[in-house]
């Protein structure tokens, strides 16, 4: 039975031709890749999973962005794709690469049969449907007198490519929380066969035990949606909105990007979602590429299944794929410029992801302010920033991703998670040490998300190295008579490896040979980014060895085209063979100084959750910030103008007569309020 | 020699009646408080240093605080202050405190010789012209070959009340630089007698030696003002504009403010500036008392007088005394209230600080969503955040200090640290390793920022406790057999002491006899703030001595109504006695659990110059959050308002004909750009 495509292509902006070697995919292009590959295809098809494109050489690609930036016109560089599919219906897994230009196949290469595919869309809805229509999983959810039970949540487990569905119980309404009904059983499906391989009994009680015959429990359900919280909702948050009556300050030419002195091109691709390319401030060239390149969600429960719980939510799913169509007013406040890009599903139809990913700018609080004491002559001007969002839905979670670019040359990179908490069922009156009850008979367990951010600089050109610096208090002694004096010390990293994190420890990316003539010290880019606890599962259990890049904060290693994905290319019930990930790049021990590194950078949030994260989480936040830290020789920011109350057009609170002019002439705001 | 104030009175808000107990002190009491002490003053006159109030004892106001809330009147407590003052010309200084309602004067105790006042610009400005006129500093300029000299930043050094003056040049410009040009010799006045003590060689090498005959060697200036940095303005800068047509959300009364179930009043007074009281969210009790009750300023530089360079800027000075003049459209956007209070000059006279703080709202992005994947339904909320601002200028420097509420029940405080370097003159081609050139013969030393932060809470009652929460790998045996599972381990502070940071441990206050019904677990609130560097000056330097409760970011004491600062009530010059400050009364081991506690949080900014921070620093954000932990049963923005485009009028880039028809509408804003 082939089945079909649960996510259908929608014609639009992704359809148009690529005019640029970093151009994201297209549609067209999609549909180039599959029939090519189709035509040489079994009877039974191809059960597509990714298509994706093959970002040319560096070597090249930097050769070409170079003229480009210096406006001299380059021949375009051949664009190629790479497509991964299996043979429908079996565990043959394979990787082709095509020649866009030529319409060629280059390659098809049979993979080893420990890969794995990541999970899709049109397969998870396939299985959820098999689980629920299946005999024993029916009987075993009558005999839990359970309500009329749906949705499922996808784990993997074990070496077969194997599925692992938790079920839970729901309303009608579509946006019932289902997660608030966790039943304590979990059918495995093999997903070759798409057979029932068992149904595990989950440990619904303080420890390891299972009850095979609990009952259900009925409680009063939690619910975020506002027609079934209950709630009502607040009716005294008056409206606010944001203007930009001369238009916004950004300029867009197809996915190259200028902004206050930023000039960069936006990319998207199904595993990473959104990329930076060739990032420039005031023309100096800063990063080549920036991406979240992975992301691993390893959960603290110890009990068999969960401890086979986790989700490499790039790897095993892909951010591109699971990108929110975002909705004006909504997602995005003020003036906004939407993107939209091209996926494949499995039968290799291009499916459109719209409005992935939003611009605009918001206003940042102060840029920077001084008043002369002695003068009274105040100087002051607020900070603009362009942010760059795209969120992911995958399953119960929500994140939300930014690039936050600033006007003293900052960049930002912002996480919020939010969403829901995913749920296990637990006994009434239990608790357990490694989750949060968060309804009754609704446990919570502890989880860290660990994301890896993918740097790859080039600080005024290519030959950059990566420091630590620490500040350090000098010895109570002759050159320090009165015990205040400390100075700061730093590490290079000459060879590829780790770096941990310590309190007001800065990475720095430096240029050595490239001298600041106010400073006298190398050119620097430093990473801010609070010191976290790292993976705590054990680096001997599989979660350990299969995100070996979630054990340390930093890692840098001699860049090599290929070497994208922290925790190696296919990440689906992973195995480590010890050469494919960034614990082994790094292990090679290649020259870091002075020449074309990538910086990697594991951000840890360990997400033991509150009452107050459910039925839906409030946003957690986590930056991490690339600034000059002695790349400029004075603040990037100085020529921003002074912040006028003339521009600005702020009114007081008791400037009633200004407030019902307002209010008059936008009363079309009012009469759509909730 | 009587000089005239420099600091005069402005009528204003600042001079209604009080009508309440925690109303900020009007000009009329302090007018009040300084006629009283000058009729039993010496013939020569008062030296008024501070007139504060003395809030009702805790008990007291505790329980008028709990009949307010219930709708009850009470009697109104009396209102009590407090004066600080010199018999002017001596070093003799004496505490009074005063019944404003008896218009009595309850004490007047002289205090020990050790104790000295803090700074007050009066007298600043004061030796700050007999430095520049006298003969041997005009000697040391000329010698020096200097130009115009002007300007002093006042640094306090030995015993004896003195005054160190660092003296800068400047150019005619009101917003000139003159931090640009240290000159490399600093005269020492005493404050008593108003004598020059000696004129001390500063080190310009890199090391100790000092060269008494250095010559100015004139370089380029570096400029912060936009008519003096020579780069122009950037012109593409489009306006941004927050308008709230409905007007705010937030209401007034007093100085009561009620938003989005939070409830609280605002405070000020000299010293702390902004301080928040009996701090509710939809009804229960949060916290008692909050306030920024000390910052501390050491630099880094080894040399002398540099070791001796440090302020204690809320007790040397006062955050309400610098707080700034906060304008329409700079410091803040949208619909703004400000709030005006009064402070003492020299004379006794009450000075207006118009504006010193502000209050409004503004869009924080997302407060939570989730997608249901199964049926595609989007819930999703907005954050918006009521953001109370102050901002000082102490010298060189500018600090933003703000609280952010958010409509989960989060409250967060900022600290924006801008302005100018301190910097000190250092010979051409010389770099030193304690600090980092901006300019040619411009050094900017090392130096930290050590804030503390005063958490008296009162989570649902006064009963509370301090425990800090550690994530804890389980050991990976036959309770743990993957080795995948975590735990939380607590440890209870039961006496009072410190407790230090370690990566992802979070510290919480909790009310042990409060259930959580959702977790099973004591309600709670924790504290997040980025692990940091404590002070690194020695513990025994005279900073580490002075300032000890910079060595540990977390403190818990039990309450006492007059332990209010944590560097003691007298930082100026101040000699630890080993009983005054936050270290002594931690060390008494008073019991700390299920008790009255006082929560001290100390918040490190190590700041390393870089040259981008000068001439002016863009802002460095800290941020620490109090946020609920199992405090409430679920999410308490739950019945926030779904964001819908028809109330938030955000619009497409790409939608032309609307920008044009706003641009129209809107084209007093376009006509007054800069």
């Amino acid at each position: 039975m082939n089945p079909e495509p649960v996510s259908r292509i929608v014609p639009g902006t992704a359809f148009q031709r690529p005019n640029h070697p970093l151009d994201p995919l297209t549609a067209a292009e999609i549909v180039q890749v599959s029939t090519l590959l189709k035509a040489q295809g079994p009877s039974n098809g191809l059960h597509f999973k990714a298509i994706g494109i093959i970002e040319p050489p560096k070597s090249k690609l930097r050769a070409f962005l170079s003229s480009e930036r210096e406006g001299l016109k380059s021949a375009m560089l051949p664009r190629r794709a790479s497509a991964l599919f299996y043979h429908r219906g079996t565990s043959d897994l394979f990787l082709a690469e095509i020649d866009l230009g030529q319409k060629s196949v280059d390659k098809i290469e049979q993979l080893e049969s420990r890969i794995h595919a990541q999970a899709d869309i049109d397969e998870a809805v396939e299985i959820r449907d098999l689980c629920l229509a299946h005999p024993k999983v029916l009987e075993a959810i009558k005999k839990f007198k359970s309500v009329n039970s749906r949705g499922s949540s996808p784990v993997q487990i074990s070496q077969e490519r194997s599925i692992h569905c938790y079920i839970f119980a729901r309303g009608k309404h579509p946006g019932s929380n289902h997660y608030d009904i966790p039943l304590p059983f979990a059918p495995v499906f093999n997903m070759e066969s798409k057979k029932l391989v068992e149904i595990v009994t989950l440990p619904t009680g303080s420890g390891f035990e299972t009850n095979e015959d609990a009952t259900y429990a009925p409680h009063a359900a939690k619910e975020y949606h506002h027609e079934l919280h209950g709630l009502g909702q607040r009716n005294d948050l008056k409206p606010l909105i944001v203007q930009q009556p001369q238009g916004v300050s950004f300029s867009v030419d197809g996915y190259l990007i200028t902004w206050q002195k930023w000039r960069f091109r936006l990319d998207f691709n199904w595993r990473e979602g959104m990329v930076l390319h060739d990032v420039t401030y005031d023309g100096r060239e800063l990063f080549h590429r920036l991406s979240l390149c992975e992301m691993f969600v390893p959960y603290g429960d110890p009990r068999y299944p969960y401890s086979r719980k986790s989700v490499f939510d790039v790897g095993d799913i892909g951010a591109g794929v699971a990108a929110n169509n975002l909705a004006l007013g909504c997602d995005c406040l003020g003036v906004i410029k939407y993107f939209s890009f091209a996926v494949t599903n499995s039968f290799g139809d291009p499916v459109e992801r719209p409005n992935a990913v939003c611009m605009h700018e918001i206003d940042d609080g102060i840029g920077w302010k001084h008043t002369n004491s002695r003068t009274g002559a105040v100087s002051i001007v607020r900070s603009r920033v362009l942010v760059l969002q795209s969120i992911i839905t995958v399953g119960n979670y929500e994140y939300i991703f930014m690039w936050h670019f600033d006007q003293a040359a900052g960049l930002h990179y912002k996480i919020q998670a939010t969403g829901i908490l995913s749920t296990a069922p637990i006994d009434p009156g239990t608790t357990v040490p490694w989750g949060t009850n968060v309804n009754e008979g609704v446990m919570a367990p502890f989880h860290q998300h660990v994301f890896c951010l993918r740097i790859d600089p080039c600080l005024d050109g290519d030959n950059n190295s990566l420091i630590e610096e620490d500040s350090v208090a000098m010895p109570f002694d002759e050159t320090n008579p009165f015990g205040v004096g400390y100075v700061t010390e730093k590490r290079l990293l000459s060879t590829s490896g780790h770096s941990d994190s310590a309190p007001n420890r800065v990475h720095k990316i430096i240029n050595p040979s490239r001298i600041n003539k106010a400073s006298g010290r190398p050119v620097a880019y430093a990473i801010h980014s609070p010191m976290k606890q790292m993976l705590l599962a054990h680096p001997d259990s599989w979660h350990g060895k299969r995100a070996k890049y979630a054990h340390h904060p930093f890692w840098v290693t001699a860049h090599r085209d290929k070497e994208l994905y922290a925790a190696g290319d296919y990440t689906y019930q992973s195995l480590p063979d010890g050469k494919s990930d960034l614990d082994a790049w790094a292990a090679r021990g290649d020259k870091t100084e002075d020449t074309d590194i990538v910086v990697w950078h594991s951000i840890s949030l360990t997400h033991n959750p509150r009452p107050e994260d459910y039925p839906v989480m409030p946003c957690d936040t986590m930056t991490v910030s690339l600034k000059p830290s002695g790349f400029f020789e004075q603040n990037p920011a100085l020529d921003v103008p002074q912040s006028k109350q003339s521009t600005n057009g702020s009114r007081l609170v008791e400037d009633k007569a200004l407030v019902a002019a307002v209010e008059e002439r936008s009363s079309h705001t009012r009469d759509s309020r909730l």
